[in-house]
């Protein structure tokens, strides 16, 4: 397929190019960048030279471009991605659409604009984005032109909640402590991630206020038909890659720790990307890989379930899960151009 | 005074030589170690050559010394320093002890020996020791010749949540999600410590099975006449020092904010190493001070207080809590040599 | 080819494995480990659960399966691979080796034995291995049974500097100053290489005396004619991987800048795994992959010519480059298995 | 003395405040900065909050503040620091000035102005600043009221190869390889001093052409009468603090290493910041502290000496070294406010 890209040069961009690039079946026609038009993506990361050194066309050229493409990636700050998408729809209705920005994967548009803090003007679109996370929606993406690809730290913690929430075993509220690397925060110059900042450093931010709590919570109680009590809790610890999320949750009083390995077997036995894995995951065994490793422990003690789950935030938490997304959306094999947890060590 | 001190070239004892040699009242009599035994001091620290050169000797010339000490100062591992306080004790009743291992911080030794998986062989000195924690058991502190000194995650711990529980606001469980630097698994050759290994990792460990739970657990317990019910869930982070508690409580139903302000000030509006602040901590906050950085936040829709908590885990979480412990012991000034948090930086 | 390895739970080997179980041409006949024989490689190494689940085998075990074997791989600390090499030659000549020591890397057996300190055992294979520095010995590599591949700083040396010498550019004494990650060091419990020793340190060590400096001399000296003058300067930075040298050179008088442009595109224009790249490079531009970056600055005032290089330690380091000789040992595409740049990012 | 800080907020700037806060002679009278004016200190560096908590003002404020002031710390970029200079100057010539910019350390201003690539606009008052490197020039520092504090790699560079130099044992060009973390490039927003692009990553910049060059060039120069020949070579490593600089010398054939050792004795056996130790030295060891640590080592076989110098670029390199000089300019102990190497470990 021939592909467009918005948003080239932000980690999560480059990241998409660099496999996009290694991918048989496509073809990248353009690349864009607001900030570095005019320059070759290979100036920005010079380690590309030689290999990826088409030019960053600005938006006008890309729009040039359209009609020689099939989909676009759009890798672009919440609030810019939505207009991108009404001017490509506005150009053609057959182009599809992989946005990995927050724009299209909270339905309730209220709750949208009450997180996001501002008007979304591309309301309209909203219900045709299915939400890209395959191990769930894998159907709904297969059948659709327009995807939301989801947020890193929701993938992190719908995929270990699922089976517990789909069996309705959960009791009472769930509280999400999440670690992520910086690069989340983006390629943008910002005093607070600066290397003098964050090494030997670890703290928490919005706890309760994170605009990826409302999507988790949306999800959810769209999977499970109840309202979902969710304390969402991230920390930044010093590390480039790699969300970490620990989850405690109540389980209804007849629930069994049978009950929990089959739900988990039931909902991941041939999922190739999902692990539950037996020893307690760290961050390290999925880095640069679009795997997920979960385990649970039942701590007798407290009555609580915890849940585990690592993912690379760059990959499985964005790129990586944009092209699975892709994939699916053209019905070829899933693991094509995103499968090579071995290398990664 | 004269100190002497046993495990002088792990992380804790090599923390407590560096300060005691500018603490003006302290002399240090002896240097202790089992394996460098012979050495200087600084053929295993370099950087203090010339300046800590002292020969460290082995336990049979450590007790020809005990003559000339007042006070001993154990940074053992658990299970070493019993038999040491016995020997000392042995020795002579008049030595002051303060033990920065977890042999005699639990009164029920029954608990003991069932977390710590070994016989507790001085079980006649355990009531003797007092629990370190100046902020909560200064006097008994000052009154008393044997200190021992807190676990670092429980000083993280239970310092959040003490004005909690001395008011009885608590209701239900807590949950302690807590991140460590590696410098807490001391100066040990372990593959699993090494730069590479931690570098881009972050882990959960021992969630429910840590050693310093029942710890927590007990001293919270004696303070408020109730069963804790604790999760205490440790996390390695990519980090030399600090350790962040998130804890996660829920609040009995009239308990307001005005309330929860009024107990932390009531606890430690004295408490020159304890600061409420207005912002969400961070381990670098305190980095290298003896200090504890506090604050909480109320999540509405969750309904569930969060503390947050920073240390040194080497400094307030052992060594610098140590020597706050002696110099209430000796009652002089309780900042003496370990009030130097605005050079860390 | 049906491989076997030793030395399996080392970096390099672990390295080695993960990249040979991908390699469509390979079946991994036994993975040797003698301090762990009877685990499975994923106890080791928990993130190849389900993917690399063989068991380690012992010494015994892996003599006994020999006979199925085409080639084996040597990940031995020096002094241990000439045992084995010993071992499989007496079972059979056919076996084809590649050793990742020291061993076999030094022709003059006296020059080998006065730096590494102990006997060389093996004499008489000496001169049946070939240097395996693909980019220089590719002819050799293609016609031998036995390689020794290159250590990890002699490939960032020899590399840029091979222009240089082999048109007799040089005049005088060679400065290389190298910073390398800590993963060199290997998989081995040593205080040195812990995350607490090593964040936020540098320093220099072995000046003039690390053992890679007369591989360096001899391999040189052999492709020039004459005694190369080389001060191996070697610094650990913090971090993992990769292996950075700066290469202080001074030229004979009528050499232009265009002589040397020309002396490294005739040496490396056609190959796939050296850049002669136009910035400066990093350790990032190559961190997991076979490539090597390498550029030039001519310095007016000091009349210097300095070259970097970049390397991944682990991989043309040590792993990579094993498989880029074992393909082309066997005629097949030397890329085959170790091409995948593009992924690291 | 009563000091005032321009430039408060930067990581020199933090440093020097946080010191002299805690020296026991020194009031600070105002803390300006452009960018935050108006906030707290302790708004822009939250751990600081009780302790400095004072307004940053702008330049209108601190120029009306200037009558209460001895002394002025200028913690500004090159180029800005002349026009303070100028103005306080203009106010005032009773004021001292003490100068971390690199705009009156080169007396030469053709050389400054090719370097620094803008006209000098305070050439009267070059002559008047001496240059604050106290171990070298106590004396012109003690007489002055305007010194220029080195930059941090001319504090490594100069300090070691004085001893060869002031005894003519040089022979040919100085090579000098320097390491350094990134907190000297500022608290500035830049995306190539994020965490994620530093992390594990290793490079060298602006070989022969940093602005550090001439400054070590004319100061040496002047020292032996000499043209000094320097070639000096930068590299970012994945650290905060800390500058290890390596450097290469040719001798003179009659020199020994017992004159080596006997002109480092003669310069620096009184110096209590400089430590000739027999270790090689690493950042570590220097960390937070004023102090330089170096060694040698003389490789027979290149007949190359090699000096390593550790220093910690934002205290010796900085704002310690800052202070330093204003203790000597006020005739008080050189060591007040600034020794406290033992702490920092």
């Amino acid at each position: 397929m021939k592909v467009g890209i918005y948003g080239a040069t932000g980690y999560g961009g480059m990241q998409l190019i660099a496999l996009l690039k290694k991918h048989a079946d496509v073809d990248i026609v353009f690349m864009s960048s607001k900030r570095f038009s005019g320059k070759l993506f290979s100036e920005i990361y010079p380690k590309f030279s030689g290999k990826i050194d088409g030019i960053l066309v600005d938006e006008e050229e890309a729009m040039e471009k359209l009609e020689f493409v099939d989909l676009i990636f759009l890798a672009l700050p919440h609030g810019i991605s939505m207009k991108y998408v009404e001017k490509i729809r506005a150009y053609s209705k057959k182009i599809k659409i992989i946005d990995l920005s927050g724009d299209y994967r909270i339905k309730d548009v209220k709750i949208y604009e009450s997180w996001y803090e501002f008007k979304h003007t591309s309301k309209g679109m909203i219900k045709d984005f299915v939400y890209g996370l395959p191990e769930i929606f894998r159907d709904e993406i297969s059948l659709s032109n327009y995807v939301a690809n989801p947020g890193c730290f929701p993938t992190s913690m719908i995929l270990p909640l699922y089976p517990i929430l789909k069996n309705n075993f959960l009791k009472g509220k769930i509280i999400a402590d999440s670690k992520t690397g910086v690069s989340g925060a983006g390629r943008k110059a910002n005093e607070s991630f600066l290397f003098t900042e964050i090494q030997d450093n670890t703290y928490a931010y919005k706890t309760g206020s994170h605009r990826h709590s409302p999507e988790v919570v949306e999800i959810l109680g769209q999977l499970t038909g109840n309202k979902i009590d969710l304390l969402f809790s991230p920390h930044i610890v010093p590390s480039s890659r790699g969300i970490y999320s620990t989850i405690y949750v109540s389980l209804k009083d007849q629930v069994t720790m049978e009950d929990i390995e089959k739900a988990f077997f039931e909902c991941y036995e041939n999922e190739y990307f999902i692990e539950i894995v037996n020893h307690i995951p760290s961050t390290k065994d999925v880095n640069r890989s679009n795997k997920v490793f979960i385990s649970y422990y039942y701590d007798e003690f407290s009555k609580t379930l915890i849940l585990y789950s690592a993912i690379d935030n760059l990959m499985k938490g964005a790129a990586s899960q944009a092209i699975q997304n892709m994939n699916i959306m053209y019905g070829i094999d899933e693991k094509k151009g995103i499968d090579f947890d071995l290398y990664y060590i």
